[in-house]
């Protein structure tokens, strides 16, 4: 039976030992969405220009926190992280800004967790800038979508999982 | 039209001012959920014995991320924290893990934004322990529920927006 | 004759009790200036439309910094901040970005540290993202333009010391 | 023409993607002073005895901030440092401390944003030990003074840009 | 029976409800000692002048360290320090260095925790900077010695925990 | 003689330069305890279960606070740690719960500091849960019980330093 590999024979959490793990380059891109009103998405389009750029306020939050996330995810380990892209799509039925982010890192482990963490930075700041006209908003479908490199090699979400079915 | 107040006029970005705002009690209460695999729900149920308790390592990420938040999300001012309180439920048709968290402080601005933080770090440290086994998690329906305090009063969310009927 | 407050009659380094004093409502506005060749300046006036908006990220880079004043330098008190504003002009004659932040908060303690902070964070960030093009930028003139608040009241720098003039 | 490497083809912002390059050696000094009264200097001059050490402590804050680079300007890659000096001068006329710092690594990317963010938080320490005394203090002349490895080479900032030449 | 106060009836960690405190003045004050070869301890003596200065280092260390309690003990609550104190004793037999720290803030909750992060954090940076001449080094006896304010007054350790008895 | 290396021939700090030093497995254990009342010890002993798990806790805060060692001690370098793992023992005459940390890293300098301060954090998190019933517990014994890798190869405590005669 498959175990969780974070914890111990005796159930104590560790952070895993990858020191025997070879470096490689390491790949991982993750999406999410943030539903709301049809209006929240005008006032966010209709920005960007005199009105307030909340997508790239969200872009920039979104790279700061792929950066820190081996400070917020207990038992994930710190990497340097060589690349780190984010991308903004407007879905309007139902109204929605979706996200996507790819990590890169050469290194002993993955970039998953920083791609998630960047994604969900990136829509709890969109939330943020818009609660005061939408408090409903809601984060959905924050998951990985590919992964490449590291012993377990080329990952791609099922086609069930992408964006348009979620929504 | 509304307006997003995070902008000026000259559409720049800013921190709002709430110094002339009075100090009140603020409380704010955000969900959300990941499902998963029914296998990746059983190793999780198993635990908290000799297994590995995921949900208490997700409890103490929950609440360390809350007291972060200001630092993550760029226009959202520093709060002094007065309690976190997280829980987690496990339901089974379709097989996920869903959490709650109320943030309270008595301050200048409400947090939501602590509230909704403390969620999506929870369940990003789920999706850490468990990804080895099961890559395909998908983060859902992370909103908020309900907060008072403040000019705006309290506010609840619409019954459709219920954690139920998202999943 | 004067004495450096932030050391004991040691000469020890210690953070200021200001326990005793009252809150009350601080306001500080610092600025400064990055010099540098006309065609970076030509580079970040093109910007903010499709080619990207130094300035934009460079105010997110200043709020955030505010936040964090306390944990860079080392005798400072932390602190609530209640708002934190960003402002650029471009100069031509030499060519430069100015930069002006102004902080509030209510407390015991003001918060001219912040807002020379955020100044020089934003002016940090705008030679990091045109350092590719031009490594010889200079960053000047950074100093506190205004307080108002606490026991010392309302300061005001000496004409001398505006932009203008020290460009 | 030049192009900002900070953004994409659409001017969106993004962590440049380093991965593809190889890891050398990488030197890099900044420098800047802080200009004051001279019975402020004399202050500065007499302590490091018993009055109270404030170059030495804005010294520990330079290291310290050269290590959080990454955190505060928004794209700047992550480093392990291996190095990290910081010295200081004092100037009499016009009054005022020249500091300058050299930071290492070996890695993809330069260490010029750490040697100049080091830089700032050392005279932003000098400022906040010394603001009690002389608010009127300014931070002049923060630039690149050389930079080595890399891609792009040996760099040396052009005479005209010394610092005796600045003041 | 006396129960834990930061877990719930559930046996679920929480950060502890201390809203309806109200808020007074908390002063803490916690020690502790490194103790080390005489040799060793030589350095840190003649440092100071030209040799280095070790023990300023390590106060600098640990009133920065006070500020950032919150962030590295899971259920503490955040609080805006007033004051932070520390101060180092020399003991020749056997040869240690014993550190002293008060920190105070008016707030709803006390500040032992502060007191106590910012003496470890002093006497484990003791321990780096002289680790590469005494790596046996053991740090020893580090305890609350007094707290006053809130609800349960005033504390003072028993005399047998004294630092004089425990070395 | 010897001399302490965080400081150059002038006595000023610096960050050591490690940058000719080769890449390296580094290993690190250390370890401490903190001594308590016999009915502290009890209730964290029923724990676990039912009434909240303390030392599950402390093992999240260990693992976190070593990843952030850097940030904490002025001259310590910056590692990507590769493993963390942090177990306790209970001891019941004297009543105490002993910590051991073992870190390790594959980098050019070792890790002897984020094995202490794991250790020292995990300590803190156990004081900071208790101390609602139990306020002068003493953390003692904190030190390093060996090390391996790097140009200076493998060290162990000399067995005096052993944890049963520390005690």
């Amino acid at each position: 039976m498959k175990e969780l590999t974070h914890f111990n024979h005796a159930g104590e959490a560790q952070m895993v030992d990858v020191g025997a793990k070879g470096e490689s380059e390491r790949v991982a891109t993750a999406a999410g969405c943030i539903r709301m009103q049809p209006e929240t998405l005008q006032l966010i389009q209709s920005g960007g220009h005199s009105k307030g750029d909340v997508l790239g306020i969200a872009r920039v939050a979104a790279i700061m926190g792929a950066k820190r996330t081996a400070e917020l995810v207990p038992l994930c380990h710190p990497l340097a992280l060589t690349r780190v892209d984010c991308s903004f799509e407007i879905a309007d039925a139902p109204p929605a800004v979706a996200c996507q982010v790819t990590v890169a890192t050469r290194g002993r482990t993955g970039v998953e967790m920083e791609a998630l963490c960047a994604v969900q930075i990136a829509l709890l700041t969109v939330y943020d800038m818009c609660k005061a006209v939408d408090r409903g908003m809601v984060i959905d479908a924050v998951r990985l979508l590919e992964k490449r490199g590291g012993r377990s090699g080329h990952w791609r979400a099922a086609p069930e999982a992408d964006p348009g079915t979620e929504a």
